[in-house]
């Protein structure tokens, strides 16, 4: 075992798509926690499209990461020195703790992980932050009913895949926009979904609407682009768009102009941003829900994983590229014995 | 009294703005009622800006006039004879009745408006449709907090009037936009706004931006355009678009692009289109609502109004072009004695 801890730090910012010689890897001794804080090696890091506005000097709702600082992201790791009597060494906990092999946390800034239940990778993906925002994105925007008609961009990322699996509970049609013959494939066969979209290879504009013959109702929006532009016209009469993410445009340093918002007012569509954690609680109602689903296998879900650190940044390039299939992971450290 | 009814009929559909040319005063003898029927002369003629997508072949919320067909439009009238028991000769109505200065309706379809409370023609504006279009748009989107900045373009018309003034009973800075310096003097000193601001003389970026120190929480979109442009990058987190309407666009064949979504997605904006008709409950709540205010003078409003119902196709050119001054109506027919 290491008995030193890893870090990536922001090296300088990239100019449209990242590459790994912007972060460096620093050594730093591996912390003694204090009364009330908690010192962890990690298991598995979390890569999310929303990384990338963390690396841009942009307003953005959370801060920029500056140079010089350990890039943010969620992992879950083991615990193997505790200050706090909450944690105790050999406890599985998640949180928000960077790009880094150890981690000193603050015992209050830890979610507890029930050990075998759910693989530990599934607490970053279906059972974390994605799958609870697909949840509340559902639950607090999109408000699908039986026989609607429902469009899902990014369709076997980690996000899609279990808002499509939502919609599809809830009675809808359920539609799939992904790239690649592959995840097609995997979005209609394996989720379930009644239709999928190659948005690489096919007449975006005509398959989609030859896949919605009855218009859309819900649009869950994760990339933007091209995909956007085919769908917008397609919206029904009080249709709405869950504005989760446009990851097309993430590199972008200019984004392009958006649909004329004329029809919002005819059709009476509601366009609505989320960010998962504006409703907090969300993440614990989500993780009840869904735990028997992933137990018993009727949600499904997908991964790809990179190992070792040092691959982050690479994991993180492939993700804004669209070339992972389901969630995107970094696997850090052995799982526990 | 005339003993002969006029009605305009559409001749053809306009290439961008309406001209009266567009429309044929076709002679029809005045009809006589059946069983629950009931005959109206027309004394207001409501002119507003919907009905321009009514002349357009374009897939729209309601059915486009055909050519030949009497031009829609609401109006207050009085009953001249009646089928139905629950309205006499005398009695004034209001409906969806179109441009024609006698109308049989079905009884079931006119509502009774109250004499000697209010102005005949603040049924048509700051009581009717208008007033009631930008209560539910307050109500059921903008959902305004106390401290809030909210804009209002087209500031002084029949909906930004209200919406505006409606914004500061519910205690927030509230910032017009109208176009020229009359316009926006109004808008502050009668109206009581915070600011105006002219999109006719000023730098509107700039403008806005000196006006809006705090951001945008709430914009009430009635114009579209250059308008929304600026206002869009000033809107803050959690801001809401109440989408009325966007007549800077409505003469227009192609609509121009719209804004990047992305800012949607981060700063969790709900951008929300608003049709009154939707919600036919706010209607007799807006009604009771104002009707003191309107009477004890709190609520402010202003008309132009031309004569003759041969100058309808002229007020809806004004209208569009923005030459009115408040709410535009044709005064058809006189007031009762």
């Amino acid at each position: 075992m290491t008995q030193i801890a890893h870090a990536l730090v922001l090296r300088r910012r990239p100019d449209g798509e990242p590459d790994p010689s912007d972060f460096d890897m620093v050594e730093q001794a591996i912390p003694t926690p204090a009364a009330g804080e908690v010192v962890t090696r990690t298991i598995w890091l979390s890569i999310d499209p929303y990384m990338r506005g963390r690396l841009a000097d942009r307003k953005s709702y959370a801060p920029s990461v500056q140079i010089g600082e350990v890039m943010t992201g969620e992992s879950v790791g083991e615990v193997i020195a505790s200050g706090d009597p909450a944690f105790a060494v050999g406890d599985i906990v998640s949180g928000a703790r960077g790009w880094q092999t150890h981690v000193l946390s603050k015992a209050a800034a830890l979610a507890p992980i029930p050990k075998g239940q759910a693989p530990l990778s599934a607490y970053l993906g279906v059972l974390g932050m994605p799958g609870t925002t697909a949840y509340s994105g559902m639950k607090d925007i999109g408000r699908v009913k039986p026989g609607e008609t429902v469009v899902i961009s990014a369709a076997s990322g980690a996000v899609g895949s279990v808002a499509g699996q939502l919609a599809k509970r809830a009675g809808a049609r359920v539609i799939g926009v992904a790239g690649g013959p592959d995840k097609c494939l995997w979005v209609q066969e394996t989720l379930g979904f009644d239709d999928c979209v190659d948005h690489r290879t096919m007449d975006l504009d005509a398959a989609l609407s030859d896949a919605c013959p009855q218009g859309i109702d819900v649009y869950f929006e994760n990339v933007g682009g091209v995909v956007q532009q085919a769908v917008f016209p397609l919206l029904n009469n009080f249709g709405r768009m869950v504005m989760c993410g446009m990851v097309a445009q993430y590199n972008d340093a200019s984004f392009s102009a958006g649909p004329n918002l004329g029809a919002v007012v005819g059709k009476r569509l509601t366009i609505q941003g989320l960010i998962v954690s504006d409703k907090p609680e969300r993440f614990a109602e989500w993780r009840n829900l869904a735990s028997p689903w992933v137990a018993e296998g009727s949600l499904k879900y997908r991964e790809t994983v990179l190992d070792g650190l040092e691959n982050a940044p690479k994991a993180l390039v492939l993700l804004l590229r669209g070339q992972n299939f389901g969630k995107m992971l970094v696997r850090v450290g052995a799982d526990p014995e």
